[in-house]
C-alpha cells in the first residue's frame, strides 16, 4: 500500500504543476497579457485544463483510490493520507461526471469571456459581454446536469467551492440573515449619518501603496514567497505555498480602497503562505474552502482593519501620509467614517452592514439563471430591480451594476454565497481567538499580529484542504457555519457607532 | 489524408499550446517571480516540459507522420503543409532519440540552475553556480549520446538551435572570421581613439525607458501584441504570434546600453509578431532558427541603430533628453562613441567588431566541457586565460566573466555560435535589403522603417520555421551563410572612424 500511496501522490504531483501553471497564465491573464494575448492564452488554457482534467480521471488514479480508500479507513483518519486519499476520491467520483469536451470548451470560453468583460465594463456595455454570458450560463446548466440526481439545480456548482453544502442550507442561513441586517439598516437609516466625506478623495498611489505594503508586512506577509500586482478585480492567487502573489487597484474618489483590498487579499495570502509544506504538490495545498478562505481575507479586512484597536496604531502615521486630507480629521471621526453604513453599488466597496444583500442578490440571480427562469439578456434589469428591492438603490449604468465583478465571465457560479458564509465565519473565529487570547485587543493596537497569525496558522492554515468546511469549523468553534455570531457583531459594533 | 493532416494538426496544436505555456512560466520566472517560487517553477516546467515530450513523441504522431511524409512529397514542396510535415518528421525523429525522464529531469535542473546562477551572478561567486552547471553539462552530454553516432559530440545541440549545421562548417566560419576580425581589431587599436565619455554615464531610467519605446514604436513594434518589462537578462519570447514580449534593463555608468538592448529585442520581436498567422498553433511558429532570428536583432541594433543615417533622424531627440550631458556632442561625435571599438568584458556590450570573439571564445568551451576535456570547475581560469588570448583583457570577477550570461544556466549549449552566425546573415541580407530598396539610407534618416520592415516581412518573418535556415539564406540571397559581407561590412564601416 505505501508503493500505491506513493505512486498517487506522484500523480497527483503532475495534476497539482499543471495546476500552478494554469494560475500562473490565469495571473498574466489579469495583470500584465496585452489584448492581443487573449485568444491564445484562451487555447492554451484550455489544453492545460483538459490535459489536467483527462490524467485526473485516468484509469491509474481510479484503480489505485480503489484500493486506498478501504486501507484510508485503517488509517488515523485525520492523518495526511487519510485524508489525501478521502479528498481526491471525492474529487475522482466528481470530475468523472464530467466530460473532457466540457472542461476544454469552459476553459476556452471563459477565457475569451474575460476579455469580453473587461471591455464591456469598460465601455459600460452590457451587450458586448451577453454572448459570452449566454454561453456559460450554458455550459455550467450543462455541468450541473453532469451531476444529475440532484436536490437543486444549484448544489453541484456550490460543491466546488463549498465542499458537502448544499443550497437549501445557504438559503436557510440567508434568510435569518436577511432579515436581521435589514433591520438593522434600517435601525441605523435612522439615526444621523457619519461624515466620511473626508475619503471621497483621490490620493496619491503611491503612497498609497507604500502604506499598504508597510501594513500588510506588519500582519505577516512574507515577500519572499510572494508579490502584489496590480489588476482591474483584485485576486489572490497560488503557486504552490511559496509564491502567493496579490493584486490590488487604486480608484479615484476612494481614498481607502486600495488599502482594504490589499489587506482582504493578504489575508487569503497568508492563509496560502501558512498551509503545511508536507501537504506541498498534492489536492490538499489549497483552503478547506471559499468560505473558509473568505473569513480569513474578510478577518485581516474587516475585523482587524476596521477596528478601532488597528487604527489607534495606524492612524497617525497615516494621517501624516495625507495631512492635507485628514489633518483636521480625529481618530473616532476616521473610525466612523471608515465603518459608514450606506446602501451602494459596488460590493466590494460596500460596508459591513450591507454586505451580505449584495450576496443574496446574486445568489437569486445566479439560481434564475441556473434554473432557466430569467434569461441572460434579461439580466441586467434583474439586477437593477433587485438592488431596488435590497438596497434601495438603482446603478446608473451597467458597469456599476451587473458588470462590476468579474467572476461570472471566469465561470464562477455559485462562488458568491461563500462570500457571505465567509464574514459568518470570520466572526466565529474571532470570537475563539478572544477566548484563546485575552490579549488581542492590545496587541493589536500595539501593531502586534503575531499571536493571531500564529492562532490562525495553527487551527485554520496549517491544514489545507484537509477537513470539509463545515467539519473545520466545527472542529474549532463547536458549532457549523452559522449567523448568530455575525448578527451579535454587527449589533454591538454598530449600535455603538450609531448610537443604536 | 485531409483528415490525417487535419488530425495531426490537432495534436500539434496541442503541444504548440504546452510550448506557449511554458514560455510563460518562463517568462514570469525572469520578470516577476518572488525567489521562492524557484523550486514550485522548476517542478511545473518539468512536468509540463515531460508532458509535451510524451505528447510529441506519441504513437499517434508517429503512425500519422509515418502515412503524412510520402503524401508530403506528392505536395507542392513550399506549401505550408508540405513543410509542416517535414519539420514535424524531423523534429519527431530527433525528440524520439530523448528519453522523456532526461527531459523532466533537464527541464527541472535548469529551472534551478538558473535561480542559482542570479545568485551567482550578484555575489560574484562562480562556486554557488558550478554544481549547477556541472549537472547541466553532464545532462547535455547525456542529451548528445541520444544522437550516437554523430560526426561531433557538439552536432546534435547545435542542432537543435540551428536545424542542419555542423560543427565543422561553424568552425570552418569562424577560423576565417577570426583571422580578419583580429587583424581589424589590430589596425583599429593603432589608430588614436575616439571618445566616448559621454557614454559612460548613468542616466534617467524613465527617460531611457521612453525614448527606447518611441523608437521602436517607428520600428513597427505592435504594443497590442506585446509589452516590455525588465530582467536581469534581457531577452524576447513569444507565446504566439499575438503576444510577443521584450525585456531590457538599465545598467550605470551605460547611457546606451538599455537603448541598443531595446532595439535588439525589438528585431527578435518583430519577427515573432511577423509570422503568417495560418502557421498558428503549429511547430512552424518560430523562426527559422537562431541565427536568422539574432539577424534580425542585430539588424535593428547594429545595422539600423548605429547607423549614421538612424541618428541623423532621431540624434537631436536624444541629444534633448540628456542635454546636461549630450549638449556639447556633436552627431559625428556621438556616432563615433557609440561605434567605438575596444575590447572588453561583456558580450552583450561589445562593439561589431570584437563581438564575435566573444561567441567563438564560448563555443571552444563548450566544446572542451562536451568532449570532456575542460572540468567545470575549471571554467573560470580557462575563460579568463581566453579572455586574456583573445581580446587581450581579463576580468577582475566572474561577475564580469564566465557568470556574465545567463544561458548555461538554462542549459543552453550549443546556442552561442548562432549569435557570430546571425551578425554574418544580417548583412548578407542587409546588403540584398541596399538591393532592392535603393532609398533604404534616405528612408532610414528620416525614420522611414515600413519598406524595411515589409520588405522582412515578406522575404523572412512570414515564412516562420518553413525552411532549413540555410536553405533560407541561400534562397533570399544567392548564397548560404558566409562570412564575406559581414567583413566587408566591417571594414568599410570602421574604415571611415577610424581612417584605416
Amino acid at each position: 500500500m505505501e508503493e500505491k500511496i506513493a505512486q498517487l501522490k506522484l500523480l497527483l504531483n503532475e495534476i497539482s504543476d499543471l495546476g500552478g501553471a494554469q494560475a500562473v497564465l490565469g495571473w498574466d491573464q489579469q495583470t500584465y497579457m496585452p489584448p492581443g494575448g487573449a485568444e491564445a492564452r484562451g487555447e492554451q488554457l484550455s489544453t492545460l485544463a483538459k490535459i489536467t482534467h483527462d490524467k485526473f480521471v485516468s484509469d491509474e488514479i481510479g484503480s489505485l483510490l480503489q484500493d486506498l480508500v478501504p486501507y484510508a479507513n485503517s488509517l488515523d483518519p485525520d492523518s495526511n493520507d487519510a485524508r489525501l486519499i478521502h479528498v481526491a476520491n471525492r474529487e475522482f467520483k466528481k470530475q468523472k461526471n464530467v466530460s473532457s469536451e466540457w472542461v476544454a470548451e469552459f476553459a476556452q470560453v471563459t477565457a475569451i469571456g474575460q476579455e469580453a468583460w473587461v471591455t464591456a465594463r469598460s465601455e459600460s456595455k452590457f451587450s458586448i459581454f451577453q454572448p459570452h454570458l449566454e454561453k456559460i450560463v450554458q455550459l455550467r446548466r450543462q455541468y450541473a446536469d453532469f451531476f444529475k440526481p440532484y436536490d437543486h439545480i444549484y448544489d453541484p456548482l456550490l460543491d466546488d467551492y463549498e465542499p458537502g453544502l448544499k443550497t437549501s442550507e445557504v438559503q436557510e442561513i440567508f434568510s435569518k440573515l436577511r432579515t436581521e441586517q435589514v433591520a438593522l439598516i434600517k435601525a441605523i437609516s435612522e439615526k444621523p449619518q457619519v461624515d466620511d466625506s473626508f475619503l471621497k478623495v483621490t490620493l496619491d498611489e503611491q503612497r498609497q501603496w507604500d502604506f499598504g505594503v508597510e501594513v500588510i508586512t506588519r500582519f505577516g506577509y512574507d515577500w519572499k514567497r510572494g508579490r502584489q500586482d496590480k489588476a482591474a478585480h483584485p485576486f489572490t492567487t497560488s503557486f504552490g505555498s511559496d509564491d502567493v502573489r496579490i493584486t490590488t487597484r487604486f480608484l479615484p474618489n476612494s481614498g481607502s480602497s486600495a488599502l482594504f483590498s490589499t489587506m482582504h487579499e493578504c489575508g487569503h495570502a497568508l492563509y496560502e503562505q501558512g498551509i503545511n509544506p508536507a501537504l506541498r504538490r498534492t489536492l490538499l495545498m489549497n483552503g478547506a474552502s471559499m468560505a473558509l478562505h473568505e473569513s480569513q481575507s474578510r478577518m485581516w479586512e474587516n475585523l482587524v482593519g476596521r477596528s478601532k484597536e488597528f487604527w489607534t496604531c495606524f492612524y497617525s502615521r497615516f494621517q501624516n501620509l495625507f495631512s492635507d486630507i485628514l489633518g483636521t480629521v480625529s481618530l473616532d471621526d476616521f473610525y466612523r467614517g471608515i465603518n459608514k453604513v450606506v446602501p451602494s453599488l459596488i460590493r466590494v466597496e460596500s460596508d459591513e452592514a450591507t454586505y451580505n444583500l449584495h450576496i443574496m442578490l446574486r445568489m437569486e440571480l445566479e439560481i434564475a439563471l441556473m434554473e432557466g427562469t430569467l434569461a441572460v439578456k434579461d439580466l441586467p434589469d434583474a439586477w437593477n430591480s433587485k438592488m431596488k428591492e435590497y438596497l434601495g438603490v438603482v446603478p446608473p449604468d451597467d458597469a456599476q451594476g451587473v458588470l462590476q465583478d468579474i467572476h461570472w465571465s471566469g465561470g464562477s457560479m455559485g462562488y458568491f454565497p461563500t462570500y457571505a458564509l465567509g464574514n459568518l465565519v470570520s466572526v466565529q473565529l474571532w470570537e475563539k481567538i478572544h477566548e484563546d487570547i485575552p490579549a488581542i485587543g492590545s496587541q493589536i493596537r500595539n501593531g502586534e499580529f503575531s499571536d493571531l497569525l500564529g492562532w490562525l496558522r495553527e487551527k485554520v492554515h496549517t491544514h489545507g484542504a484537509k477537513f470539509d468546511p463545515q467539519d473545520m469549523v466545527m472542529r474549532i468553534t463547536g458549532s457549523k457555519i452559522t449567523p448568530e455570531p455575525y448578527l451579535r457583531y454587527l449589533n454591538q459594533k454598530y449600535s455603538e457607532i450609531y448610537n443604536l
